[in-house]
Order: C-alpha cells, then structure tokens, then sequence
C-alpha cells in the first residue's frame, strides 16, 4: 500500500509485495498458513496476508530440526512468522497466475504465532458457503482476499470523497446520533433516555436537518460520512443502519453542488479505476419517466418505452381505446430475443406487471420464423398494426410487451419489465452509468391522503419561474432537486434548500398544514430562516451502494465488515439480542 | 484554506483572504452583515463569512439609488452578495488589529440574499451570554468566529489522524452502531427492534470488540473515527455520546502500538501548531501514583506527593503512626504560596480531601514571617519535625497538605489537593504535556465485591515475564497496557490483547468466572481466538478531549457543533423529546 506498511510491526515484507527485483533480500513475513505440503523432502507453505500470498519454502538443511518439526506439522490458519530470503523459483515451478509467482521464500526459522482448528470453510474467493454460515464465522469469512478488496475499495472510495471536500475547504462537522425524531420520513429507532423517563432520543434516518442548521451557523462547507437509520426490514440493497456521504453548502446555485458532486465522483471512480466521461449526462424526470418509466434509469441498454396512446386511440381493442379516452396511456417495450418464448413464458410477466399495479398484459410475439403471435391483434386494423410495429421497430425475435393504464401505472409496469427482461435476457449492462436527473417536480397529488406532498422534501427550492403558482398550481412547481443515478440504482440525491421563511411557510401550507401546525413542527427551522440564513443546499450519496456497485457484488452485505442479517446467530452480525433484566425493568419503567 | 475554496459558488474571494496585493483585484463577496455605519455621505458594512471579516464601503457615485438605498437599510446578520473592487485604506483609516485592515472594498452592487430580525446576542468573540441561551441558538453561536476555529481544528485533528493511518497502510473500517450488548463497562443505550419484539440492539460504548474481531479477520491495520455511547450523566467533559480515534493493528508488539500512536500525535499538534518534543516521556503506572497519586498526572507543574511514612511511623501522633502500622502511607505535598493563608481557608480544603475519601485532613503553614502554624506540631519530636520539614523542602509561604491512609486513599486525596491547590494558587500550567502511562497491572482487587477485576479490561496481554502468576499471584501481574496523558486528562487508552484462547480462559477464570460463564459470555471470542488470530493491538484517542485541549476550551461542549444539554429546549441540542403516541404504543409493546 505505501512504504510505511512494514513500519510498526513484525514484518519487514509483505507477502503480496515480493517480486524477482526482490530476489536476495532477507525478509520476516507474517501470515496465515493455508496450503502446506512435502515434496522431495522439502515443505511448501503458502503464506497469505492481505496483499497476497507468498511461497515459504522449508528445507532440512537451512532451519533448525525444531522449526523443521513445526512446518511439518502445520494446520491451515495457522499463524506464522517466517524469516528466510527471497530466491527465484526454479522455470517449471513459476506460476504465471499468482502475483509472486516467480519468487519463493526460502525460510531460516519458522515461528508459530497461533494455532488453528480447521476452519468451517476455505479461505478464498468464490467460495459456495451459504450466507449464514459465512456469517457465523464472519472474522473467517473477511479473511477472504475478495471481502479484503472489498473494504479496501471502501475505504479508498471514502479516501477520494474526502480528498476533494477537503480541498474546496468542505468542513468534516460530526452531527448528533442521539437526536431527535422529526416529523417527516420512514420509521424511526428511537431510544429510551435514562435520566428522563418517557423520553426518547431518535437515531437520524439523515443528518439533514442538521446540516442545514450548520449553513445557518455559517460553516459554509459541511461534510460528513455519516450513519444514518431506518427501522426497516432487510433486504440485498438495504441496511437498518447505512451511510451516506452528506455534503452541504452555502452562497451556491444548483449548478454547484452538481459541478462539485461530479468532481468527487470523478475522483471515486478513478480511485476505484473506472472510467467514465464528465460532465455526466442529464436527463430531466420527465424524460427519465417517458422513456424508462423510473427516475433512476439503467441507461447501459435501451429497451426504451415508446408511447403508442396515438396510434391505439380508436382502436377495436377496447382495452387500449378506453385507456387512451380516460386520458391514460398505452406504452410499450420491445424485447429483442424473446420473440420465439411460449405463451407460457410470456405470461408468466404478467406478473411483474401485477405487482406493479396492471391489471393485465398484453403482448406480441415477432417469431424469428416470421409469424406473429398475439391474442391481441385481431382486434386491429392493418393500418394501426403496421404503425404499431413501425413504432416499435419489430423485427423477427421480438417480444413488444403493453401497458395500457394511468401514465404512473404503465411507467412502473415497463419499467420493471424492461429489468425483468434485461435479466432474463442477459441483456449485456457492462461498465458503469452515471446520470444525473433533474428538473423533479416541487409537488405530488397523494391520492389516498387526498393532499399535495413534497416530491423530495418540504425543504426544496422551488424553481424561481414557478413561485407563482404554489397555490393554485402546485403540479406545475419545479424544484431544484437531483438525483445521482448509476446503473439503474440512485446513488445520491439532493436539492438547493429553501432559505426564505416566507416561502417556507407557503410551501408548508400548501402541503395541508396549518399556521399552528408549522410553528408547532416546523418553528424552529422558522425561527432559523428569519435569522439570516444564507442561500444553501447540498446532496447526500449512498456509499454502501456506489461501493457495491463498484465492487460488483450484488449485495450490500459484501461490502459491509458487520451487516445485519436475520438469520445469523453472531452476536457481531445477527439480530437484536435479548437484554438483561435489570436493562428490561429500566426500560419498562422509562416507557410508562 | 485552498485555491479551490471560490470554485463552485456565488463568490469569488473570501472576506478574510483579502490583503494589500489584493488592489484593484474585482471581488464578489457573500457574507453576513455585521456593523453597518454611516460616515461622510458613505456607508461602511463590516462583512463576515467563515474565514474573516472585510470593510465594504458603500460610495452613493459607485453604486445604483436602489443598491445605495439597500445599503442604508441593512440589519445585523443580513445575508449580503457585494460585487466591488479591493482598494487600499487611508492610512488613518488602517486597522492594524484586521487580518483584512489594510484595504476595503468599494461595492459596485450590494444584493440583499436573505433578511434577518436582529439576533439575540452578539456574532462576536467572548460574549457573555448564557449556555443556555446559546444553545438555544445554536447556528448564531457557530456563526461566531472563535466557534468556527473550534470546528475548523476539529476537522484539521481529525485528517492529520487519518494522513498518518493511511499512509501506514490502515484500513478505514465502519463498525455497526446498532450493536449488541457486551458484558462489561458502563450502561449502554438501548434501542427497541421493531421486528424483534423484546429485544433490543445497544448502541456501543467503544468498537472493542468489533476491532478485535476486524484483527481476526486479517484486516491487519484498522481505524475508525467512531461514535461511542454511554448512558451517563453529562458534564463538562463527558457527554453521553462522544468521539474516539479508533486503532488497532496486528503482528505488532506494545512498542509498535506506540510508535504509531506518537507519528499521529506528532501530526496533529502540527495541525494544531502545537510543538511538543518526541519521543514522549513514559512513566510507570507505579511512579505516576506514587509522585501523583494519580494514573493521569498533569505534568505541567510540580507539588509532587512525598512519602513521609519513615519519618512520621513512630511519632506521637497517633493518626500519622497508627495508620504506618496497620500498612498504610502518610504523604503530602508541599503548596507553595499558600502559606499565609487563615485557618478557615485551610480548613476548607478538607471538604476536597474528605470528597476522596479521607476521614481528615492535617496540614503546617509556614507563614511568610516565618511562624509555623499547625494543629499537629506538638506531637512531633524536633527530629522527626526536622526531618519532616527537610523532605517537605519547605521555605516561608509554604503550606504542606497531609493525608494518611490507604495507599489508594491516600493518593486520591493528594491528587484532588494538588490539582485544588493549581487552580486555587494560579499555578502556570503554559503549554501542553504529553506522556505515557505504561506497565499497568493487570489486575486489582475489588473489596466490595471481594473478587479481582481487570485494571484495563478482561482482554489486555498479560506480560511475559508474569504468566506464570496468574492464578497465584495475580496482584504482580503486569499488562501490557498504555495510557496516553494530557493536560492531566486520560487523552487514549489501548494495549497489546489477548490472541491465544488458553490464556484468555485462564484471565477470565482469575476474574471469577466459570468455564459455562466465560462460554456463555465470551464463547464468541473465544471460538475466534482459536481460529488463528493473530496478535494484536491497539488503543483510543478521545477526540474531543484532545481537541477541546488544543482549543484552550474548559468545555467539551464548546468543540461539539450539537452537544447535549441538559437545559436547552431546542431539538437540536436539547435533551431527548417526547414521542409520538404511535411510538410510544410500539415501544410499550417491544418491551413486554
């Protein structure tokens, strides 16, 4: 890693740094024992630590008989302290597939550091063993070179996020985990507080109330790797308890924190030796939503959504027709390769676009034998279906999948599809996307609660040309929000804030709350607005997943040291523990 | 602070960056609006950012009607972007005390970002107002420049700590904050898991386990900024969660553990601009308590404790030979200057050494006029007077403080009197001391509960050379532990642990624990040290005690951006609030 690795500790070399330059030097290695065998007199050891393995080499002849006797009788994961000298590898025992492949170590003494039981499953990459299991043996599990190149890469992405905060004069301010719960977003943990019983602290589901009060507070330039909570269930992308890189800034336009965003990710990826073109590309979320039907697009294919509500309007298929005359939409994927599946394949989709909400799915078949196959077509007219294909570009081997509802609906429909088809097509997403998503909407219609709600949150920036129309056209209130989008996942999102208590407070009321309400919840952001708050506004971007999606691990668990996972038993790794007694009567006592 | 510092926002220089080679260089300024004067038909604003304060002046030619009209309206901490150009002051205009006194700016155009209604107290250094009233308004008392530089060095501490870790190869490792409860330390909080119900995760009070386990898991070097949480009453020094630096390493000796720990102090005090000589000093834990009664002594200044118990074991005072018979010390320390001092006061510091445990105090004042003073005198033959007087090395002016007990009582007594006496005598403590605490026991006897406990804690090394004591002898076993002081404060703590599972089973034995209690307890730990781990170390730094102790703040408070109070009603700072009734029904069933 540097020169000062061997500093401080037993080993003047590390196993994974020797190389023939090195042939002649005299080196103490320090490590695990893993493979272990004679031949011709002669015992192998494969030393590793965590930047690699090197060849230990015993012979009769150049330790004592005692150190001989302790290599002959090594266990895997025994711990070693081997001194001996590098020398070339004889030409037929070179391994062009391991870094230290040319070199061995020919040992002088060998030292046994600790001893081992076997190990429940082998230390390497790749290994089958089933989550649990890996679990339960967690420390075991994170001695495998890939959980190490995982961390590393963690903590080299965290690295480049802080070199380039650092050098805008970004101000790393730790913010409260003890806090207290706010009025808007998911589930909070909340905690009992000893001396003040029936009072709870709340761990943050985001520091953003924090951070903002610190651009009030004139910091100007805030940062923070912070843990941030949500008592949710678990899940492959999601953490009870996640982090995130929390950015925040005074005296900017939205143009800042994008520009500044792109120069930290650029130096992320670099750290992590991906390519990628800046600036990144921007989509607004309407045309995120047209085409891909999400606001957080996989872009590394296309498989687009074409609008087809044109051409269906008065078609026979009434199902189409009477969507289109209740001003929803009918849209529609082309699935290329799919074109000669069953009937029995192709339906078995319906039930992606169920859950998302359909009420059924139409489809056409484009076999690659030139028939087309539909339960749908005899409702056409030749005119509309030859449209109907040219819109959608057909070809032999394709599969066009409908949705035919509201344009919220139809969107979430394809848009899972088309992931569910990318998948089942092993459709190829190599490299890296990143985009950025702009232009949200202010403003949401919820029509269960029957009210406006904020489509990021109450504390976004309306867009300057939409101050008009808060309350009698909230729909038509942009923001200043965006959203980091890479490889279909968000890995941030953010906006500029508002800093006016005026416009606070009318955005607050336009989400249904009272003048009593806002001084009741809200009173203290108030309070902070109407004392010379500065213009400001930041993003926040999900580490945990731009390492996983850096590291390609499709699991959040792989690039966490100690996840959370229901099953294991580990009390570093598993569920909440039962507590004491005396912890359990505290507790009861302070909830009354 | 950096070039980049003007990249990605409204301004185009920082207000305190500005000096004379700055004239005639065009500036867009944004800042805060502190004092505003009218002077000769021109305005003068003093405006603040982060990094300063600089004179704009607001000439009615250079600037529009509206903007001068602006200018002439501005209220405190109103929130300012001035365009102008950087002129040299007149020379009696110069102010010699101003970073930026040298030139002012000559606005072009004043805008008005955000209004403010005029704050409670001053954005000043030094103010006088209440804690609580700044707490209140916590982001107004981070605008005032000497809470920025508290931040601002906080933030310099902690990169100095992360540069020197990073270039030594260790890994940047987040541990859960969600955790479970472990058997030993202080109260833990805990938090109800809504899919588990009656049981609860804690949040820990220090990642030892976790880097232990991280040590076991071949990270090899390890470090983490990490949140810790205890539930204690707040003071000014402790605060119910609190921040260490968090190390531990592996395939190392103490001695290494040290080297490492001393580049990172050595680094921050270089950020800090402290200078302090290294290698720092040692000292056993056995000198520390014999010369200070204490395992943390502030260095900075003398009135060691001396041991009289030769001189005084068979003089006619009773309480002084009595106390040398039964086993015990008679000590004192010599204060000096406090020899004048009446009676009454005297008296007075009985309540310190009465607090620490002392059933009295006796005490000789050598007056300045060369009486000696003392209730105790008579009982003294005039050699053992003499000789008292000689080990004392007492002069006019002198006051020396007696304690005879126990040789723990007696030092905490002493310890207490010493630090009083500082403080009460204006002693000079410049500067900043550092030193080492090293050869701990480890273990001491716990009379209540008649059982011995671990001086450090269960899983520190046992020195070589005591191995063999442990069960007989266990009071002569030595440790491999180390305390690093400041200023008289514990400013970190580690050792070298533990890494074979026989002699972790043989500590725990000596600490009384059953074979079924140590697997019930420690079973984790003992499974992973049979799975080859590997020797290691480390230690922790308390960040906020150092930094409070390098900003010359007697508050840790004043180093924290939201501290917990235990007064402030603002829900940033305040103590924890009540939860919503959904909540409170949640947790109610949880806790059955």
């Amino acid at each position: 890693m540097t020169d000062f690795m061997n500093e401080y500790c037993m080993h003047t070399a590390t196993c994974g740094e020797l190389r023939k330059a090195d042939v002649g030097r005299e080196v103490v290695l320090t490590g695990w024992a893993w493979h272990n065998r004679d031949h011709g007199g002669l015992i192998f050891v494969d030393l590793r630590d965590r930047t690699g393995y090197a060849q230990v080499v015993v012979d009769p002849d150049c330790v004592s008989a005692e150190d001989f006797d302790t290599a002959e009788h090594l266990g895997r994961e025994y711990v070693l302290k081997v001194a001996g000298t590098v020398r070339e590898r004889s030409a037929e025992a070179v391994n062009p597939n391991m870094a230290t492949g040319e070199i061995e170590v020919l040992a002088t003494s060998v030292e046994v550091l600790n001893t081992s039981v076997t190990p429940p499953f082998a230390i390497e990459d790749g290994i089958e063993t089933d989550e649990t299991t890996r679990m339960k043996w967690r420390y075991l599990d994170l001695r495998r070179p890939e959980m190490y190149r995982s961390l590393h890469l963690r903590h080299k992405v965290a690295q480049a996020m802080r070199k380039v905060l650092n050098e805008h004069g970004f101000l790393e301010v730790e913010t409260p985990i003890l806090a207290n719960s706010t009025p808007e977003g998911a589930r909070d943990y909340i905690v009992p507080s000893r001396p003040n019983p029936g009072k709870f602290y709340a761990l943050p589901q985001s520091p953003q109330q924090f951070k903002q009060t610190l651009m009030m507070g004139g910091i100007e330039r805030y940062y923070q790797i912070a843990k941030c909570f949500r008592d949710e269930d678990l899940r492959a992308d999601r953490q009870p308890e996640f982090t995130q890189l929390d950015v925040e800034m005074s005296f900017v336009e939205q143009e800042d924190i994008l520009s500044l965003t792109e120069d930290v990710m650029a130096e992320v990826l670099a750290a992590a030796g991906v390519e990628h073109e800046f600036p990144l590309p921007r989509m607004s979320y309407a045309e995120a939503m047209e085409r891909f039907g999400c606001d957080r697009p996989d872009t590394r294919f296309g498989m687009e959504l074409v609008d087809l509500t044109d051409i269906v309007k008065d078609t026979g298929f009434k199902v189409f027709s009477s969507v289109a005359a209740s001003g929803g939409v009918v849209k529609a994927i082309n699935a290329k390769g799919a074109g000669d599946w069953s009937r029995g394949e192709v339906e078995k989709l319906a039930d992606v676009a169920a859950e998302n909400g359909a009420k059924g799915m139409a489809w056409v078949a484009f076999t690659t034998d030139g028939q087309e196959k539909s339960p749908i077509k005899k409702f056409f007219t030749d005119e509309e279906w030859t449209a109907l294909k040219q819109a959608m570009d057909v070809e032999p081997g394709d599969l066009v999948l409908f949705a035919a509802d509201t344009y919220a609906v139809a969107s979430a429909v394809l848009s899972a599809l088309r992931l569910r088809m990318a998948e089942l097509l092993n459709v190829p997403r190599e490299g890296h996307s990143l985009l950025w998503i702009v232009d949200f909407p202010m403003f949401k219609y919820d029509e269960e609660e029957k009210k406006y709600a904020a489509e990021h949150h109450p504390f976004t920036q309306v867009r300057k040309e939409d101050l008009d129309k808060i309350e009698d056209d909230p729909l038509a209130c942009g923001s200043y929000s965006h959203d980091l989008v890479m490889d279909g996942y968000e890995a941030g999102g953010g906006s500029l804030r508002i800093h006016s208590a005026e416009l606070q407070r009318r955005v607050l009321r336009r989400l249904g709350l009272s003048d009593e309400e806002i001084d009741d919840k809200f009173g203290h952001l108030i309070r902070a607005l109407e004392l010379g708050a500065p213009p400001h506004g930041g993003i926040a971007l999900g580490l945990d997943r731009i390492v996983m999606l850096l590291a390609g691990k499709s699991s959040i668990r792989d690039v966490i040291a100690f996840p959370k996972t229901s099953s294991a038993s580990d009390p570093m790794t598993g569920a909440p523990s039962a507590v004491t007694a005396r912890q359990l009567k505290e507790v009861s006592l302070r909830t009354l």
